[in-house]
């Protein structure tokens, strides 16, 4: 089995850990193949880069060749409706994942994400799923690439606030971050509660629909692109 | 007063009539802008259409200049979110628009919009707003394109889901497609009951945020995009 | 056009205060008439005081000739369902019109109200308009004659809560008494964030319909009174 | 124990039936005396009526001496707020009563109110309780005075809901309006299933608070209302 | 009129508080019959508890020969769903008839529990009954045992909670334990609000379902238990 | 890694048939032990079965050994929460499980089971685990055990609901009995629709957690029984 990783920002350090945390989950039988966004934001902190994460997604998917499953590995599941209409395969949000995952082992819910700009954003997200009186955000104010450098003091204000949302009755945390993906082993111990990161989890709900043959319905809601003309420099998605 | 209203797609029949809509009901002293957006779907139908209609939508606002609000004028409000993260004016959707609008004068809405894979999306934007108990969704089974062709069955068919919703218990009538802007008045006289359309309802939105000063909050969700790199074929959009 | 701007309570300090707010942001050819109920309470602070208010408003409205859209400028919009099922016009009730107008320029929205008593009342309305979830509401504890008078403190105590609410997280601040209406433009600046006042909020929104020629649905919940006999002190307000 | 039914609309032979309906369940010890509001609409089918019954109640409430407690007899439980603020003893609502009698019996509840008119805003007020997803509300388009009518087909239209209820999943049925308490027993053995009158429900829950000496909470939402002048027709109410 | 109480726990000095608390509310001709589950858990704080007090409930109400209604005196409303579906007669829970009884005297309620583990079991109860928006949850982090202990510091744990509760806005007090049920008539007196116990609440909700000749529908969700074999151990509970 | 399949009702033929449709889904390293509740209901069907079945569950659970998760195989996800608690290894639902999976491959969900009488008790657990918008639950009124029986008609009725979900917009069916697990691929090809079956989800859940290495949150409401006597025949199941 085959399943996509796709980083929807342009940051390749990032594709590399999100690429590892997936890898060390997978199931004996799976290849993960893990790529870059080829265009658009660095990183994706708030509707703009979401909004420009999409197209080098969508491409990014269109060009992988035959696979399983896809995961698109942003919390706030960038593109994930338009990915899931495009798709002739499964396609998994991380944030979806891991609050799936997480609702089976715990009543109440706290995904610690990095700005505060993207707490409103996933609380939107976290609604949409229905999962609004289980769950809720917090922000532990390290941006997205401090997470990835190794000087900076990401990690502690991030182990602050896990601490801070256990202490006011959180029984399970949700890391809101895919650049948190290498975290959670450690961090779960180090606090002796479920920490759940996204990208683990979505790789073992691609596996799942994958063996149950289990695929987007394309009825309704889902259904593929109409035919249509698209213009100018988008010219190259027109769906067919 | 200068309000740009985007097309965000690049259906340019569909800007005219937008237009003319929007000037129709405009104050004096207000200038209506129509504006086609560059790049993209001819119409949006479905989550695909919309997220590659969003970066068309962001150039044509950021090309138009100076302007005091802008509209987005697609009923799903494309674009929506990342538009108020980006532009320095106050951005309307013309969904919102409506149901705004029709909640002051009704308490139980439907909104009729073209086709049924377009009927859960508007629904979750719906509840996203928080009209989720008083507001209803269905669909008259015509495309956005069929609105411009004169010799298609698209008035009838609207015309009879139209007259379902009212005989089900609905109070006033939202249309659900910009297409439909230039039918509100006569939808309303043939059947005596509010028929309200999207574009106008926006216009007298907008008008009045930017005479009482209002604009978007960059606190929280909105606030500007952060300074990172953009790459490949969206460079353009970096912010800055 | 002309709109009527009824001051549901008897104090004429504050219809003044009132209508000078209306017209600093009425367009060019609206005729703003500000008056005062006829009867009832001198200010409306809970739900005794709102039932009071009532029948004075209805009077207001049904004496104040021919007019094309009328505001109740109280904002626990006191008897807008009545008045609506009454007024052959629109009629728009100020807290509906400034959530409606706030909900467009941010995601978190706070009021702050004059006095705790009035909290729970407001947040059953926010509820009711469908806010519930974006919507907090917190009182200043400052009465709403004190707004009043120049010697108290009550805009010191405004001016606290409206600080505590940006530090929680607000992104818009909504002023919860009309007798605050001369204070927005001020806050506005003060605090860098939006302040929105709901009797100029339903100016626009007033305009808004006129322009549009909506008027209030007659089918279902607002129909027209029953004609039926009104007995005793209350006769004068039998539907006919 | 005394226990006051008011009657908050003007037509005396509805008074009795209620009166008779109240006695019929109350305990040895109760006593029950029904009042007539002196003043206002002779039925309450909507907003305006609600609204203009409002003040009879509370003078009602008011001239009738010691009581233990006081229950409203209308449906839509008019003025139920602002009587909770000014009495002294604990006030009941027919339509709470009913529902929170009904929610003990069954999960799936439908109320057969008489004008589809009274639909939203009897759903508005189940929300307000809580009972949202519980409780379905219909209308049997009988108007109230003609339930007093022996010669109307009121009361073969309200047995065809009721099996249309039943039919869809109705588990038990409240009967929407005051002026169906006679008929509780013969429609509950008619159909083989619970069919509650708030009449009859609001007398227990009346005798339980008075029994347990609960009184309303004068904390928050309904503290008594602050003294203040009130004006004119209306100065008779002026709270102390 | 015969209303069993019944104990779901084997803890017999609980039983006899319970009972004496409901004797002290009864009506003259109610006789009430308190009975301790005779299998199953000493106190139930928790889902493990709770599941395993309820064939102790069942043969109790079984048992119990000839009743008019049954109350459950636990404040987790312990396997009250399958007691309504097995009982001849209605059943009430101390959980849900406090609540009821509360929200007919008060705006905003806060449960008062004895532990942290007891607070989601209870919210999701409260949400279930439909007052989510009404009432908070909080423990006093007293265990059940220990308020049958007069040497511990149970009540002064209790009496700080209610304290801090009234003064984050409670309106009225709901004890959420059937072990506190002899408190609170003091607890109401010490602090000037209204103070629910859940049994004696139930008393009334049941001596009026009685008098009101009400009966659980058999309808959908209560049907009667279908006939089929259960085995081992359980085969006593058989349905016949 | 060992699964443990727990069937919480006694019937051998519906433990054979779940434990071959895990199995045929388990992942090569998966050992499913398939087990039968040895004691209490041969079916469950309704509130008073499910409670008669937690004792077996747990039963079951403890005398099975050394396991890395459990599954219970009943739709009503009976006595998951008693599960959790006393459980050192995750125990999956299969209607959460069930509800997990479709939720990431369709916006439209109905959830098709056996009787009436379990539709509320289902439409309870999915608005429990957040899915109420989303998800629709119908029956098709055929009793659990007819599908163990091939002379029955149980399959036609199964099929018919189906087809009528998707006819009113259903873009997947999650099957809502265990004892359909045999049916779920042969539906879905017959349909071209996902048709998702609880059992074989469960799976795939369990399988995921397990390999993430995570387990059961012990903070609040899953928190360990507390040690206490159990009395009577239920006294083996007495936490330590």
């Amino acid at each position: 089995m085959k399943i996509l990783v796709v980083n929807p920002n342009t940051t390749v350090s990032m594709t590399e850990k999100i690429g590892a945390a997936a890898r060390s989950v997978a199931a004996p039988g799976t290849e993960i193949v893990a790529v870059t966004s080829p265009m658009g934001p660095a990183s994706i902190e708030g509707f703009y880069d979401e909004a420009f994460a999409v197209p080098g997604l969508i491409r990014a998917l269109g060009e992988a060749g035959r696979a399983d499953a896809a995961i698109i590995a942003c919390f706030d599941d960038t593109g994930l409706d338009a990915a899931r209409s495009f798709a002739p395969f499964p396609v998994i949000g991380i944030c979806q994942a891991a609050l799936v995952t997480a609702s089976q082992i715990a009543k109440r819910i706290t995904v610690v994400t990095t700005l505060s700009r993207s707490v409103t954003p996933l609380e939107e997200l976290v609604e949409r799923y229905g999962f609004g009186r289980h769950v809720k955000v917090t922000a532990c104010e390290a941006p997205v690439l401090a997470l990835e450098d190794p000087g900076s003091d990401a990690r502690e204000k991030l182990e602050a606030e896990i601490a801070r949302a256990l202490h006011d009755g959180a029984e399970a945390i949700v890391l809101g971050c895919a650049g948190m993906a290498d975290l959670a082993a450690a961090l779960s111990q180090k606090f002796g509660a479920p920490v759940v990161d996204g990208v683990a989890a979505a790789v073992k709900q691609a596996e799942g629909l994958v063996s149950l043959g289990l695929r987007t319905s394309k009825r309704g809601a889902y259904a593929a692109p109409l035919a249509k003309p698209y213009a100018g420099d988008l010219a190259d998605f027109t769906p067919r």
